[in-house]
């Protein structure tokens, strides 16, 4: 399929809309929870994490200000604390589900059959048994202008890693099965093919 | 294993940006294509894609200025045409080769093995026999103030798919064997699980 410029304009706006989120390709699926002003727990799918920097640790990740998510981002701003948690392959159904335009006054957690976990000194709600579970702070809006939408970018405050790390730091996702996905429908396993030593330029990278 | 925030600053550094990296998790692996001033043709392997919009088709990705990617930054800031190309998993040892800090005259191209291909009125090489070629044209730089780090967003100007896409406009891109990555040096198939319906409340997605 090739398509130009006024081909993407012409299409109708759902199909767009899932060409262009599917061909982004793989991503983290990630469950971030908070809590609103009343104290009501708040999870939600997002699928766009990014590393911004790992000294210090920060991640960022984007929100549509029109959308559902809107309980996610005004949550963040009013509070600051958010958790972000990896499921399983074998939890996709219920992590789609927190995709759902609940009412504020439900939890997604309780409507999904996820368990709200707490930790010491930490505001926002965890998913309990998650593979990965990090407290994240929040530390700048990032405005984009061109269409209005806005990435939020925290500081990793705590983690907790329920899978094997190696001796030099690299976390086993793939081997737990955490859950992956592409565009707004798709989830996804992964099998890691291998790890590659420092590229340096005429030499080959030997396997790790 | 559990880390609070004083347990990640004490981390040595290089554990520190492997975990926090991989901890990321699951990412598109994406070969950026420029050209330099001179008309050098540069390719650099990427894992920070974000969907930014889909009406207009807007994507964007992370920099880091003080880093071998200054040549893709350099390139898209000079002549605002990029390439955005994935090539499946039998390739991940080549596309993990354009990480290295080849010097500006050395083409990643030819270095790494992979071939330039050139589609007419757009000014930026293509990765010939890529199972996804999208032509991209500079929009906006964000400055992402907390660290430094940059996003460029550009806008999706034309779309080749080497792979089937289905009725409503999904990108079949596990079935093609598309190359994913997590953090610096790790590569990754995906296999699709599956795709769900519109999520509601109350009510179960069907399987697409």
């Amino acid at each position: 399929m090739i398509l130009n410029k006024t081909d993407l304009e012409k299409l109708p706006s759902r199909y767009r809309a899932l060409l262009i989120n599917s061909l982004a390709g793989a991503k983290q699926a990630c469950l971030i929870g908070t809590k609103n002003k009343t104290g009501q727990s708040n999870l939600a799918i997002f699928n766009s994490l990014i590393h911004i920097g790992a000294n210090p640790p920060l991640w960022g990740f984007i929100c549509r200000p029109n959308t559902v998510e809107r309980h996610t981002l005004n949550n963040i701003l009013e509070h600051h604390y958010y958790t972000i948690n990896y499921v399983a392959t074998n939890k996709y159904k219920q992590a789609h589900q927190t995709s759902a335009k609940y009412a504020q006054q439900v939890s997604e957690f309780e409507a999904c059959g996820f368990v709200e976990a707490y930790k010491e000194n930490f505001y926002a709600p965890f998913v309990q048994d998650a593979i990965i579970q990090i407290g994240m702070k929040f530390m700048e809006q990032v405005n984009i202008e061109i269409n209005g939408t806005i990435m939020l970018i925290g500081s990793i405050e705590q983690v907790t890693i329920n899978t094997a790390v190696t001796d030099d730091g690299f976390v086993q996702l793939s081997q737990a099965n955490v859950l992956a996905c592409c565009g707004l429908d798709a989830y996804l396993s992964t099998t890691l093919l291998g790890r590659l030593s420092y590229a340096k330029p005429n030499e080959e990278s030997k396997p790790i």
